[in-house]
């Protein structure tokens, strides 16, 4: 039996080839790879034998070679392909492990378009593919994880079909991968991220027990390594719906740096927030906005989860809790509640991996677009358009309100008074509904609105959410402006006194 | 010069040949193409006196050669390159022509694996990648459409880096789509759709002139052809959030089959939805369940939308109407009215692509699911779990309420009475409150709710909703079933006479 060994990441070679030997098998090599298992001691052809051409234009040509494809190519079960390769002089080659030079730490490292085109391998994937079509004769190995299982299997004569299937799947994610990577560095680099095609890849996190409900199949897939790194489970695990909702409430509750904010989150929208003097404020007063939404929510807390916090958060029914960290006595807290789910990001406060494009899908394709961003200076610049200025308690829970207004689902209006969210109407057809919607329900749970500073993230077609806002009792209001009723909108504000900021940026969010 | 050729699809490839020898190209050409060009009259090589090598194994190897390769990857300015092709008899290939065979094809034409498997092209990427790595010395064609452009940028001259670099740019697009195509095949096949990767490929359909917001920007991609095909601008141009919002308005007005249904949507939720006897009175009744929230709409036509119907609509201002078809006379009447914009899918009534996956962004990555479906016999076969049993005329308002349920936000809420959406509450963190404002909102618009059947796409945890509905004069719900007190909800039922009944089956979506 005879191995091709071609890895551009050689950690695990050394081994694996010693242990193919060990077995009787002769390696064949290229290049650098070559070199490092002579070093070894290992003993190695180099594949020159093997092409019986030399390799040339600078390693552009080396194993394009009916030499080595026929052996890699060729049915062993086939009377006709044995016969035409023995006349040809082809020798099978019946395991082939190959790694392609990683494409996205070239782009990473340089902006040199030649260099960069240089690192495009041509012969790597041509093997992989190779012997990924002809997976039945041919072991193909593109993942040094990958080394040990090998051995055993063939040590134990476990190379069956299905193992040879399963590398061969992986072999054709690893060239659609690399390939679809250039092909959207390309779009990146030369049309603005908006080619003729877009690839979206990723990499399985976890299967989930089920989709957005129980009928469904559902999974997390990540494109780097975000959730790998980032995403530590420390009790129960994460469901689909679970992970959505954890993205909106980490978004919100990473938007103020590393202020001790706390936000609650229900079907994707926020339930409650507040920035407080500590996590364990936050967090009392993030509850009083809706608690009875919040019965089952999720909450994403800027920082470390100590027991004082945890003994209040068990008070009532969370499902999960996704946080910067937890300390060890805080995890005990939960540990007797069967049903509550730990999440932790093991730093000192919760980061979003920064995705630059999202995109949605519609039956038939999806619409793709540049991230959305709410900038911070967004509110600082923000152009005062009535009589009256907000005080700067007013100010601070306008930046608030438009930060969270800007990450709820539209139509929204969030109000905000001493930095913790009173009242907030979401994802409605109507924005003065959400408006009204939002009022009513704090007057039910209790809740003062007089005060407060309220946001929308898109205008006020209107005065009358600007009247029924100073019925209320608000103080101030943050929208982008833009309606062709603005000046009845800037007039309402002066008659309530109430401070009228518009951004000139709408935020609307599906 | 020198042009290799070798194509699957053959259309157009004789005049492209001919256009090329005409100029002086000499052709190069493989199996079914060197056919296809020497039947046409075209002087032209067979590989073979190019790789000095015979084809074998039943074609797996025939240009798997570094005299192919060598030709089309030396790089022409390099003095050092250009001495070593002389010296090995390496004659430069200037243009490639390669596109693959289909392999989506394949696997709609046949379940067969080997077939699969054999109809896998290793040497056609292989070259496509090869020729697209030295684009600047080298034009790689992939496409036919391309043929007319290329002969004519050769013809005169302009043929630049750019020209030759997005050439190189759809090479790495096609070579990503066959193999992304091939990943997902195998994991679908083997991994139930849920393999170590997934990837989302989608070509472009067009530019939207921003994103969800002004300062974003978007476009649509399809993964087939179906926008291409079913997707008609007669006047406007489709917006991202259009895009977004007609879709879930079709995915409601397409799930009654035929019947003449009509539905509203505002920031992707509807606000209007009924079936009556013809499509006119059907708007006429959707109209009124929230015609505020309709202004600046966009409404799903199951239908052709004639005079009659397009007068009653241009009484109000719509944004979007999306209909399966349009009488000229229709098209006549929106003329005047600048800001509408008209979609049709040329068609008896609307459809809709059918995917069975979706897939949702967040930070990181994104969660993957198969789709949901609400199937026509989950209200029929549903539990009746009060004394009280629905009326015919109910029971076809429950199927409606709860079809428009499942593709309404979550936590939502929906009121059907004689075929007509009455009230609906959607897209809230409380699933009383949706229930509730819905309520308050029918009041405001003077709609009798009395007589409504109702829907919820989850269970009502508590029988306060029951009561509510009751108070409002509801005769029949439906909802999912499964909380821990059912009882409650059931006893509640009876105690109104309410007909009520469980389908088993939840429809979250967020």
């Amino acid at each position: 039996m005879r191995a091709l060994l071609s890895v551009s990441d050689k950690s695990g070679i050394v081994e694996f080839a010693k242990g193919l030997a060990d077995m009787g098998w002769e390696i064949v090599s290229t290049g650098g790879t070559y070199r490092t298992l002579k070093e070894a001691g290992i003993p190695v052809t180099e594949i020159d034998e093997v092409t019986k051409f030399p390799e040339c234009f600078e390693g552009r040509v080396k194993t394009l070679n009916p030499y080595v494809h026929g052996g890699i190519l060729y049915k062993r079960g086939d009377e006709g392909h044995r016969k035409q390769a023995e006349e040809l002089g082809i020798t099978g080659i019946d395991l082939v492990c190959v790694n392609l030079y990683p494409f996205k730490e070239t782009i990473e490292r340089t902006d040199d378009f030649d260099e960069i085109i240089e690192n495009i391998d041509i012969g790597g994937p041509t093997m992989v593919r190779s012997a990924a079509k002809n997976f039945q004769d041919v072991l193909i190995v593109t993942d040094a994880a990958d080394y040990a299982p090998v051995l055993e299997a063939l040590r134990e004569g476990k190379d069956d079909l299905a193992f040879r299937r399963d590398l061969m799947i992986k072999a054709f994610e690893h060239t659609a991968a690399y390939d679809a990577m250039i092909a959207n560095y390309m779009n990146q680099r030369f049309n603005e991220g908006f080619g003729r095609y877009q690839f979206i890849s990723g990499k399985k996190v976890f299967d989930t027990r089920y989709g957005e409900n129980p009928h469904q199949q559902g999974a997390l897939y990540e494109f780097g390594d975000f959730f790998t790194k980032n995403f530590h489970t420390l009790k129960g695990e994460a469901s689909f719906n679970n992970l959505t909702d954890i993205n909106g409430a980490v978004k919100i509750a990473s938007s103020f740096g590393d202020e001790p904010a706390v936000c609650i989150v229900k079907h994707g929208n926020p339930c409650g927030f507040a920035i407080k003097s500590d996590l364990l404020e936050s967090y009392t007063e993030a509850l009083k906005c809706d608690p009875i939404s919040a019965f089952g929510g999720v909450v994403a807390v800027n920082g470390t989860v100590d027991k004082e916090l945890a003994e209040k958060m068990n008070e009532i029914f969370l499902e999960v809790i996704i946080a910067a960290d937890f300390t060890p006595e805080a995890v005990e807290v939960f540990a007797p509640k069967k049903r509550i789910k730990l999440f932790s990001q093991k730093s000192d406060r919760l980061h979003i991996a920064g995705d630059r494009h999202d995109f949605k899908h519609i039956e038939g394709g999806f619409v793709y677009q540049t991230a959305d961003c709410i900038c911070d200076n967004e509110v600082k610049q923000a152009k005062q358009m009535s009589e009256t200025v907000a005080t700067p308690q007013e100010m601070k829970d306008l930046e608030i309100a438009w930060k969270v207004a800007g990450l709820t689902k539209s139509n929204c209006v969030v109000y905000v008074k001493d930095s913790a969210m009173v009242a907030v109407g979401m994802g409605m057809t109507s924005r003065v509904d959400a408006a009204q919607c939002a009022l009513k329900k704090a007057k039910e749970v209790g809740l003062d609105v007089s005060g407060a500073a309220m946001a929308s993230e898109a205008f006020f077609p209107f005065r009358d959410s600007v009247d029924a806002a100073a019925e209320a009792g608000v103080r101030a209001i943050i929208e982008p402006g833009g309606s062709i009723r603005d000046d009845e909108v800037i007039q309402a504000a002066n008659e309530h006194g109430i401070a009228l900021y518009f951004t000139g940026v709408r935020h609307f969010l599906h």
